[in-house]
């Protein structure tokens, strides 16, 4: 049991944000016990770290990220989704059949997540087995927590880059799967069917049956470019849409889902997604680089659906989720401008929540600070360009915009104080 | 004179990006001689530094920044220009009648200006004219070179931070006009009335003599905001649009004024910006963060518009030049995605061009390295992040998406190396 003293700024609901000035945040294994102004008689004497006037915030949570594409971070955002995917990403991900690159881009990554303070993310790693091995093992000695995904595909791909066939996309999977009970519990398994393009039927059917059966969450992309929602519908024919393309197969796991973009969803398909609590991954950076549009967020969310937000490395440009929620801010700006409609505009505190609590519910009661979460935090010191006297949500607003990773100071994961991953590079 | 060698580019004419790997850039009394891939006998025995596997860049120009608004960067992006005006940047430019307060915010701005590689910069001041010496000072101590105005606002601000006659404001301007005489060359003066809504007639008919007969130069701000617009069209019932409103006072000055935003110009406006080769500023971040619109870059510069870009701090959330390049080419994107108009568009390299040739032409031959040009430059080591093996322009692309003032490890403006300034605060 521990109690960090400091300015501590989080948002435990959509549009509403909390500040303490010099406050108390109590932590008992790992979790949340309570904020307060001052330590009570049953606290004292417990170890207290004053972390003076830094602020303390939940740490960031990656709802969509494509591991073995960080090589190409910032590379290539001149092409529409489909021509990139076969011209840059496809050979960039091929690379990682080899074990001794997979090792080295993984382990700059998780560096790099340290740094940004990204300490929960949902991951799609390569079609590889052994590469998706690697990268759950990089994640456990990383000390971060993360769901992982072998990537099926079996169809539609480049000529070097696709699973032979449906049974042994699965058998891979299966060897994954079985290789998490050697990982620690921060690392869990996702099913990651890339998405319908690339998904025979039979390999849906057999991936729906494998997540119904073991229970298992799922994340794949949805409806984020208007050339791949026409090519699924005349590859889903049967399908009433997009959604469905997936649903007809089972693989829509309520609460444990996550549908990336979802730019073009139809009502029927949002009042699925909120029947079900289906995820939004929103990736503004993603879709606005490749040109695919803009999530309208908020109504999204007014309808109950889940949002978190996704770097969508690389076809985002950055990995810093302080990058990504202005992204999210000045997508959303102009949407509303375009559109007409003032409700679109996400504010700072609501980019904060997604980049927070909105992923972090993905995994049970994290990403903000109510009693009970789990207690992953970033001190956060703002001094080097703070210099006049500001609101504690001021700070925040400034962090967003004007910080980096050079102002997060420390990292705490379920209580545990992190240290730098993989030093010796 | 001397040679530095390494991986050279630059961008002399928009749309034009040149790569030359491994080759020497010749220096001369400050100006680019030539850029070839081995030393001539002529050249012999003049001083070569290396920079191995390094980038040589021209340095950044911001041809749109706020001196006095950088204690506001990334705080109060919640409101539309003219509440904006009034809530945040007035209050905050006020406080600049305190000299101490000005030095140590300008000292900081100088000290982010040289950490960033914007070397070049035409700048706003408050309303005063001793924080407007103080500012010019500061500059040059830094090293640095800029356009400064004192700006001139004699109407429609807030009752603490508005000029009581144009004859007053004028007299400042003269007070300011006469101090260039005690600092570098590389500090020159421009003209700097607000906007119409804040410049009586009586002030802009003065602005316009006093531009005419000392031949200055000129910054001011156009068509940004549709309120704005309808504003103008009140204040100025006599005009035939928002650029008349300047026209017919004798302030727009052929090759020497910038008109930041322009975001809504008419063909008419248009025609005579070309004709008379008036600036644009073009400032993305900004107009996104205000919700102004986005400005049809791509569509000016076809008419033979010069147009360089700003970072328009503090409506603009990043005096990082790179930061400003990747939101003029995604609110490009946006821009394009809603009009339809894939020629709209803005590619890396223009982008690039925008904030090195584009903004660097109004201070003479800067910008690029053809021979005759200032030679203004910034060394990049992207070895942090750069691992899978790059042409020169993706290394430059992957510089905009993912660099930051970490790679840019030294600097040269007129050919001199430069040191950091200010570095005990």
């Amino acid at each position: 049991m521990k109690a960090l003293k400091g300015n501590i700024v989080h948002t435990p609901e959509f549009g509403k944000l909390e500040t303490y000035e010099q406050h108390y945040i109590i932590e008992d294994q790992g979790k949340v016990v309570s904020i307060t102004p001052e330590l009570s008689s049953e606290y004292q004497g417990i170890e207290v770290i004053d972390y003076g006037d830094q602020l303390i915030i939940p740490s960031f949570v990656d709802i969509h990220l494509h591991a073995p594409q960080y090589g190409n971070i910032g590379m290539g955002l001149d092409l529409p989704l489909l021509p990139w995917l076969k011209t840059y990403t496809f050979p960039e991900e091929a690379k990682y059949h080899k074990e001794s690159y997979a090792k080295k881009m993984y382990q700059q990554l998780l560096r790099d997540l340290y740094n940004f303070g990204t300490l929960r993310s949902c991951v799609f790693s390569s079609l590889h087995a052994d590469g998706t091995i690697e990268l759950m093992n990089i994640f456990d000695q990383a000390g971060l927590s993360a769901y992982i995904g072998k990537v099926n595909m079996d169809r539609n791909s480049n000529e070097e880059y696709v699973e032979v066939s449906a049974k042994e996309s699965i058998a891979d999977t299966l060897k994954v799967l079985d290789a998490f009970s050697s990982v620690s519990e921060r690392i869990k398994p996702i099913l990651t069917p890339r998405f319908i393009p690339t998904c025979t039927d039979e390999l849906m059917i057999m991936i729906g049956k494998l997540a119904q059966s073991r229970d298992l969450a799922i994340q794949t992309h949805l409806n984020e470019n208007l050339d791949e929602i026409e090519w699924v519908k005349e590859l889903a024919p049967d399908s009433t849409g997009y959604l469905n393309a997936y649903e007809r197969h089972g693989s829509l796991i309520p609460h444990r889902t996550i549908l990336a973009h979802s730019i073009y969803n139809k009502d029927d398909e949002l009042d699925i997604m909120a029947d079900q609590q289906l995820y939004v991954g929103h990736c503004p950076s993603s879709n606005v680089n490749l040109m695919s549009g803009v999530a309208k967020v908020k109504q999204m969310i007014k309808r109950g659906i889940p949002v978190g937000l996704g770097s969508d490395i690389a076809a985002g440009d950055s990995l810093n989720m302080l990058d990504n929620m202005k992204d999210s801010i000045k997508a959303s700006k102009l949407l509303s401008f375009y559109d007409g409609d003032e409700s679109d505009v996400i504010t700072f505190d609501e980019a904060f929540f997604l980049a927070t609590r909105g992923g972090g519910s993905f995994f049970g009661n994290t990403g903000s600070f109510v009693p009970g979460a789990t207690f992953d935090a970033l001190i956060i010191d703002d001094s080097s360009y703070r210099i006049n006297k500001l609101s504690l949500a001021e700070r925040l607003e400034m962090l967003i915009y004007r910080g980096d990773d050079r102002q997060i100071v420390e990292r705490y994961l379920d209580g545990n104080l992190l240290k730098v991953p993989f030093e010796n590079k």
